[in-house]
């Protein structure tokens, strides 16, 4: 007997963008130009903007596989020139412009891309990493003409142009998703503040997946009904994969450009009837402080989602109060595609400190120290592993596999997981400080100086000792300068921590090194304060 | 340059059970049995229970693709078998008990299954179809045990058993999933209001993704805070993939056993605070008026899902007021896993006639006569085709395709789609009738006759006519056997349509006859009074 059969559905991004384009045309991707200019495009107009960018791709000669590198903010013509480049196979290298330009072009060797596309203003580091670069680019200029283009060294004119200059024609559909699923669609390089940044490779089909994750009810629960605000830049892990999910449902989509300040954000969420807005802690409290300044109401915003670093509770309990909003937490990771974990919206338990649960596609598990499964998987702390649809098995270039012998993948997160089943991340594994032979988990220490007033962000590390191996270093960058005694800092620690967990010295900086991410550059302070 | 990698992950449908065994084990599944008695178990423990029954099914030589039958109720035991059977890889088919034997025996004869899992209530058909086939059968009885067992003849005694007793050891999880994504994991025969019953394969792939699909927030968002009441028959098109969806998010998962009468599910949604009712819009009928008859409140009940059939506006705006709840109409069939459309919830253009839109990962395009694309695709009627990751290619013991050239799937759907994007089904295209050389749609007829009062159910067939090639023959069943003339019954039809779209002739029937679904079987009225 012949077995019937299910059709043949090849999971590829470029069937986001067709299916919003028939079946939600009008909805909108807004986005503010760094000139303060508002750009508007429905979805039908971008699909044919995209495929205007394949054909401009495939006139310069790149073929499936090739990495095309970007350099730009959250604007309409990235989000065109992603699905231009990843509609027709090629890998779309997202750059990071806060990062040094030696790290760019170490990023860029890496990945071979021979065609950069950068935001107008961002021409000039765009410049440097062609100067510090041994091989021939193409720099391809969206977001604006730069006057800056008209007086290039010679290297730089013969491969500088404007990308709307080879868009006069559009590929055909029929272009598009000609290759398997497990093609790459994505490359992004991880922040590194504990490292050095490694490549995460992204494919159609985890990109597609993830995406169905977001969408479901009990994660982002995107609806076409939603105006959602993407403050998370699409250099951070696909801007959490909204430019993915927002046209699957025909929700509109809005880019805030270069400027994430408070103002710029209060203005823009006004204007679009914001109704969603994700991005990370840091973005709502200058948002909150803005509001709360001018006093001002977002009528339109219901929800907030943060994730990439812990949300203070006391923030988060501002925000809902002030902005009438919910604020749903997350937890993920560059290598999680990025999305792990999302506070269930409603649920009377939520709290700031916890991340929600894994959705179906993800699943999570805590190993100790030598990597073996805990016992005890609820209520005590161990090793973040996980497992999944969208989770990295391998880093780009690395022969090797990042995941442990039973394919799990070591988060380096700290966390325990609740009666209820929700995560808490409890501190980086790469930070813990082993003095004496016992563990010391800076977070502990950091959460605890943090919640004094006057103190402005905390940080702990270890530094070298004879006798201990390491001991710990208290750094503080303080409010307004505010002269506090070490004492009043270190009186929390005593009522709350073991003697041996307080630290040795206690280091004030005017200015916390952060690195591009917005995190504390603890590699930095490790470097500077580490030694013995 | 070596490519980075993103993890191996199977879309297997034992991976919806193991997730909410690890993440919601508390979480029920809660069904009546044909006794009146509720049924309560944990996900957990209801893992534990399929993994009894794979290793039931393996001591009894069950293998990877194997074809194993159930003929039940929507109960916990058959949720136990559907995840042992689908769990080792074996086919789950299920059957309908309502089908004459002679079907149910052609269809088993079809699928070649040599183990029958059977409700002890519907034991009796099990019986006539072992009379009715040649094969040697293992029957395997849940649901209780029936004292016919004790009086079977020669033939069944040796092969009629309680699941239960061979369910002592469970396998171990690495029993499970051991196999690629595309391998089947059920088989279902379309109801055939219109042809002989067809085989619909389903694979894990395709119920994966067709899963996922329902979860999205614009689809059938369910959550972990809802209690979800299966009405929908787990052999119609897999209850509508609840029994998949449920587990994944740790949604409650009401089962009504045999009993889906008003009464009965009145008092299952208030014992069991359901707050998500699914099943067609005669269910609804019979629901609410056991409600309005005993005056009761459902209070808990937020939502009614309906498909299969056409939603009566009247109906809908009855059941939104009286129960307070949002009636989230929906279109699909079994060939679609089944889910085609869902209302977009809280869209204030929601109407009983629209069955909303396709998530992603779905595809619809109206055609003309001749299966070719029409040129314009809102606001006309066409027939409509289907596309995607969970729709039929091929059907069960078939060599050749079930799609067109162009991989569309004819659904036999008359359709719209409003300018919005919303699914407006019009017709059947089978139905038609053509009368001299025009074609006249029954479904517009019968929706002007049974909007009087006075008519219970009304059928339009073609009557073979030597001038006209057709004629529209009008069928109807009075409520209480009202008598009413042939001008009260055509008057609205005249003032509404034009003159040869009028029947020739009205038949009166006591009882209309109904296929096994529940719909009007055109095919025995055409067989009884289509000829000239």
């Amino acid at each position: 007997m012949i077995d019937g059969d299910m059709q043949e559905f090849s999971l590829t991004l470029d069937k986001f963008l067709r299916h919003a384009a028939k079946w939600h045309p009008q909805a909108e991707v807004v986005s503010k130009s760094s000139d303060g200019n508002t750009n508007r495009i429905n979805y039908e107009a971008l699909m044919q903007q995209a495929l205007r960018v394949t054909h401009a791709l495939k006139s310069m000669g790149v073929e499936l596989g090739d990495r095309v590198a970007t350099l730009a903010w959250n604007t309409q013509a990235h989000v065109e020139s992603w699905y231009g480049i990843m509609g027709m196979g090629a890998v779309c290298h997202t750059l990071n412009p806060r990062l040094t330009v030696k790290t760019l072009s170490s990023m860029i060797e890496q990945s071979a891309a021979k065609i950069l596309i950068v935001s107008a203003d961002l021409l000039p580091i765009a410049q440097e990493i062609i100067e510090n670069n041994e091989r021939q680019f193409r720099i391809l200029i969206i977001d604006g003409d730069p006057k800056s283009k008209s007086e290039p060294s010679d290297k730089i004119t013969l491969s500088t142009s404007l990308l709307s200059e080879f868009m006069d024609e559009a590929s055909t559909l029929d272009e598009w998703g000609q290759f398997e699923e497990r093609q790459p669609a994505g490359l992004c390089f991880t922040s590194g503040t504990t490292g050095a940044p490694k490549g995460v490779t992204y494919l159609h089909r985890s990109n597609y997946l993830h995406t169905l994750r977001l969408l479901q009810a009990e994660a982002l629960a995107l609806r076409k009904m939603d105006s959602v605000l993407a403050v998370v830049p699409m250099f951070h892990a696909n801007a959490w994969g909204l430019p993915f999910a927002a046209p699957c449902v025909g929700a509109k989509l809005v880019l805030p450009g270069r400027h994430t300040d408070g103002e710029s954000l209060a203005n823009l969420i006004l204007s679009e009837d914001v109704t969603i807005a994700v991005g990370v802690p840091t973005v709502w409290l200058a948002l909150l402080e803005h509001v709360e300044s001018h006093d001002l109401e977002l009528p339109s915003l219901r929800r907030i989602v943060t994730g990439g670093a812990s949300m203070p509770p006391a923030l988060m309990a501002r925000l809902e109060k002030r902005l009438g909003v919910t604020v749903q937490t997350s937890w993920g990771m560059t290598e999680l595609s990025p999305g792990g974990t999302f506070a269930v919206l409603d649920d009377p338990n939520r709290k700031a400190h916890l991340s929600g649960k894994p959705a179906i596609g993800i699943d999570l598990i805590l190993k100790n120290d030598s990597g073996e499964t805990l016992p005890q998987q609820r209520e005590v702390e161990g090793h973040l592993y996980c497992r999944g649809n969208a989770v990295i098995s391998r880093y780009y270039g690395q022969s090797f596999l990042a995941t442990d012998d039973e394919g799990w993948f070591a988060t380096g997160d700290l966390a325990k997981i609740t009666r209820n089943g929700d995560l808490e991340i409890t501190g980086r594994s790469k930070d813990l400080i082993k003095s004496g032979g016992e563990w010391i988990n800076p977070a502990t220490i950091e959460t605890l100086v943090s919640a004094c007033s006057d103190v402005a962000l905390a940080a702990v590390i270890g530094r070298e000792d004879q006798r201990w191996g390491e001991r710990p270093v208290l750094i503080v960058e303080m409010k307004d300068q505010t002269p506090t005694s070490d004492e009043s800092l270190l009186t929390p620690l005593r009522e709350n921590l073991s003697s041996w967990w307080i630290p040795d010295e206690i280091i004030r900086l005017n200015i916390m090194p952060l690195a591009p991410t917005g995190k504390i550059d603890k590699n930095r302070l490790r470097h500077d304060y580490g030694a013995c």
